[in-house]
């Protein structure tokens, strides 16, 4: 049986030793546990960001892979514990929405509340989850314990609240939900809802500014020029080619991007 | 016998390759240790930030761990490098009080010089020990190879010149000692000395401002109101609810905290 | 047969998951592979400056390890994947320069252009080739197949455009070529270019600011005192003791650095 891999994901940043914590609390329970951090640059108690990254990272690990992740501004507070086993792995972290976007993508097998305290550390503090319960209850699930052994199972889990992209009357609306280390801009929309359309006709919009058709690669315009493509996680991104779009354009997360389509294209979809 | 942990803390940062380059060494020496990066933002020559924050992590990873920590500023001159065999484990580095805080927290066995050329880099820099010395050291250490063959006994080492707090007339007078990621102001005082102390009576106040009683979660107070609680360091924590008390209170490292008593309460403790 | 090491180097930062996503790509492919980073804080897209870390750290690893480096600002345009077998292990990444130093440095056996699919993620994006293209690649070489398998032999790759220091009339002039952690200066001028040189009378001179000979340790001045001394990289370095020399200077990556000789020794040199 190859070892299974953990995955880190938190908002504690690496300044801390918190995430050194979580690694050596783990590797008390399952020695041979590969360790693999996503991030620890979510901003502080942001749900919903650290929910996008769980999302677009967890399809490229091998299966089996636990997901340790922990954006937790209801600690010490009545907030469940939660494991869900998917069809890929299982995701461990508070039940708060930060696991859902991964799950509704892989596939939910079942759900359940942490509540079996053999699988925590003896005393359980207000305000470390991540060191005390996620930590070890990831380690164990690596390590090979059944999933039943977590606790009760419960139907249903908190949904995180993301803005959806939607269909306007005469192309698409959307918006930025995330703006990478490269300064790119992410948006909510998805490649799926450009089925059928011709890119090099579409004209993308952000904050009113039209930046052009949608490209194929960045080499398509002139270094230090706006565009658009499909992004690496095949949703539109808006990107300045060598350079940051967030800084060029002074634009970040909730930005309203639109892509607008021809008159007759717009008629062949509406029809 | 399960693979040994080896741990590195240093000042070196992520942006060079100095960490990696340090890794590179160890895994020539140990192929099979598993690494854990603490962290390497102790600000830049700042032993006793770095003692506090190996003290606090330590004590979570398995027996046996080698902890190397590097924060080093007088690397070159005749500062001795050390090696501190603890009830738990190994730690290596300079002689400066960087390992001071977590050696008499697990308990000192023995205390040896290194001095063994054949467990360091054929040619020693004056300036990068954590490459030429620490690494092969705490290499050689987790690949089992006896404490003794490091170098001399030696009675003593430095120890970190830490802030104590200390009982006041009314009460508990102590300070910030390290501001974590969420900008959470920790302080000196720890649990214990809080044993048998009322803590819904008690009132804390930093730098004057009074923030009320000694809480048990986040979540009994206000988003964006200071509260005092236990930290997971089991010491004194001054917090905001989904905020950072350093950013609001405008505070840092240094700053005065005192926790005073009710005057029957304080009559007790004092008879 | 030790576990293969494979490092990686890259200017996608540690904010987003995109290195996250590699190790998955990586551990899905050579489950027992040892990963280590070298470092994620290349300025974005500075080929240059990655190839100067490259370089630094690759000596430091054990034989056979495959460096995979993605500093790629031509992601997506014709520039050709590449690998190149040295002395020492495996380097890969794009054709950019990125490679050149470290396999100069370390020897170059073979250079192969990188185009069998069968070692590439089946849909290869236009713009994340370090998840769809360097990474199967870099995993597959660590688990063991043939370098011949990668694709067809070519007979150069693109050299990085390095500035070179010179000897002058009276000295050597070279210039900062990277800033450390720390602030530390490193320049271009190699240890080797001061052989047979008395350091202790040579004159050292940053953008016109005399600082005195060539030291041995950090030691050697007082405190916030500027100083020139031979880095852990075997280069001329200036450096502030205790602090930083790039703030205390003002000075950055292209300051002219040059170093002067006594008349008689000149006389001698140019004999």
């Amino acid at each position: 049986m190859p070892t299974a891999v953990l995955t880190l994901l938190s908002d504690f940043g690496t300044t801390d030793a918190y995430v050194g914590i979580m690694k050596g609390v783990i590797l008390g329970i399952a020695p041979d546990v590969r360790l693999v951090d996503l991030t620890h640059a979510i901003p502080p108690q942001r749900v919903v960001a650290g929910a996008m990254v769980l999302r677009q990272a967890a399809p490229y690990f091998p299966p089996g892979t636990v997901h340790v992740a922990v954006v937790d501004p209801g600690v010490g507070t009545e907030r469940t514990p939660i494991a869900i086993e998917t069809e890929r792995g299982v995701l461990v972290g508070p039940d708060n929405g930060l696991l859902s976007l991964a799950a509704r993508d892989q596939g939910v097998r079942a759900v359940r509340r942490i509540e079996n305290p053999a699988l925590m550390r003896p005393v359980v503090s207000h305000t470390f989850h991540g060191r005390d319960v996620f930590a070890p209850v990831g380690a164990h699930l690596a390590a090979g314990i059944p999933f039943a052994e977590l606790g009760s199972e419960v139907g249903a889990f908190v949904e995180a609240d993301v803005a959806c992209a939607r269909v306007a009357p005469h192309g698409i609306d959307g918006q930025v939900v995330h703006v990478d280390h490269f300064g790119n801009l992410m948006t909510n929309i998805h490649a799926d809802m450009l089925a059928g359309v011709d890119r090099r006709t579409a004209q993308v919009l952000i904050a009113d500014i039209a930046i052009g058709a949608i490209r194929s690669t960045y080499a398509e315009v002139e270094t230090g020029s706006p565009m658009a493509l499909i992004s690496s996680w095949d949703s539109l991104e808006i990107a300045v080619r060598d350079g940051s779009a967030a800084d060029r354009l002074g634009l970040s997360v909730g930005a309203p991007v639109r892509i607008r389509f021809p008159r007759s294209e717009f008629r062949d979809a509406a029809s």
